[in-house]
């Protein structure tokens, strides 16, 4: 593995990976800032060209693993100075600069999809871990995208990416105003259901089989009361205790389940694929 | 509000808080430290004895807001006397010792229960903020109680506090050994299910309805093997997605939310407490 040596924080590469994780999106190239191992495996794994590679010195065969092509740039650097780049509390030997796939409206709502729609959209959503837990979800339940409406913490932030473990290299997330994506996702044939706390139908009486978009709100605030107004139906999840509200992520998934499982259900479909008792 | 002003870090009380918050767990005294006003408002609305307040001088109507009784002592400083003590990134002006409440084996497997036992067993779970989420799952969904085994994280972690929204001031867990924990189930005719990630049955297919303990391992291991082995019964949520593993405390609540599901379709009970469609 062909490896670069470079010993100040003055480097052009360095100097990127630090303002992309600073201001985490897409940079000037398209590309995102990712730490630690594991989750340049996944982004390996995923298919994502890979930019550059920064590691530790004594930490290359972290990099070496994973088989990249000869044709990756890989810098390695004393661990202070990568350490002082990266923004995690207890940071990595390896981080990368990789470019995520470029996701369409077709991807998320295209008419060539075989199953019923089943797309989250995220109005305000605060919390990097919960959005990265929110990806990993709906990869798991199936579903087809996540919508991000303005106000939304970004999908690249190091906390999202992390609790994401790996799903938002895979996940197709678009970036879209309010009224573009009402407008798609009417065209599509796509119910808007507002996740609320009060006053809404329980999640297990609503029809989650035919397409459908979760429309998930602010930790502290929910659903924008506009936008709650505009959506389809108001839904909720049934809780018999006393507390009247769920963490988003739990909330978000727990209507994914509901979905995938009134999905299996209805279509009679295999319930093996996973199943066999110990 | 008679409220006394102290200077000093090395005032007892302050010490106190300060071991308190950085060895999450009751002291000597039964005491745990808790930070933020809103978490003090749940504690208070919960009926715990509040042993001591802290509050930044310029902040005291924070506490004046929660009408505590005369007795409870209340301790004003300097703000940067009180962050030098909190252990939260953006501390609060406001921080407590609180007495939770005794539980006890009866208020988890007790007989005079009116349902089914519906309680999480944790065996390892590292992540706070999982054990936060799960124990304000935990009420959502009519959970009886949470056993927390060795190698669990407290919940008086300050984080695994916050993420609980206070449910941890609401649902009783108990702090067992694996034997013990084992042998009460098995006495109260609990069933014991391990969660893992393969070769187990479907949870919607599994009898969630009767007396059940899930139990729930570490992040990264999953339930240990040992453990799982004694088990009654594996389960897994079925993902029809490619990713095979979701967040544990998202694994947990969705579990929870079908047990709920299947009590609630069995008992053919009311639907409409929460219900009614916009």
């Amino acid at each position: 593995m062909p490896v670069r040596i470079i010993e100040s924080k003055q480097n052009a590469r360095l100097k990127e990976l630090r303002r992309a994780l600073a201001s985490p999106g897409r940079n000037e190239r398209g590309l995102v800032g990712i730490e630690g191992p594991n989750l340049l495996a996944e982004a390996v794994r995923a298919g994502l060209h890979i930019a550059c590679v920064f590691v530790a010195l004594g930490s290359e065969r972290l990099v070496e693993a994973l088989g990249l092509p000869e044709a990756v740039e890989v810098l390695a650097m004393p661990r202070e100075l990568l350490d002082a780049t990266l923004t995690t509390e207890t940071p990595q030997p390896v981080a990368a600069l990789v470019e995520p796939p470029d996701w369409t409206w077709a991807h998320v709502v295209g008419d060539r999809k075989e199953s019923a729609a089943l797309i989250v959209m995220l109005a305000g959503l605060q919390d990097p871990g919960n959005l990265g837990t929110i990806l990993r979800s709906a990869e798991a339940f199936g579903a087809d995208g996540v919508l991000s409406l303005e106000g939304t913490v970004s999908e690249w932030n190091s906390k999202a990416v992390r609790a994401s473990a790996g799903s938002v290299f895979r996940m197709p997330v678009l970036h879209a105003g309010e009224k573009e994506a009402m407008e798609r996702l009417r065209e599509a044939g796509v119910r808007i259901l507002a996740t609320t706390v009060q006053g809404a139908k329980l999640a297990d009486l609503v029809d989650l089989a035919e397409p459908v978009a979760l429309v998930i709100g602010n930790e502290g605030n929910g659903v924008p009361v506009d936008l709650a107004l505009k959506a389809d139906e108001a839904i909720t999840i049934p809780c018999p205790g006393p507390v009247e509200s769920l963490n988003a992520a739990v909330a978000t998934s727990v209507l994914l389940y509901e979905a995938a499982r009134q999905r299996t259900a209805k279509s009679g479909g295999p319930r093996d694929r996973r199943g066999g008792s110990r």
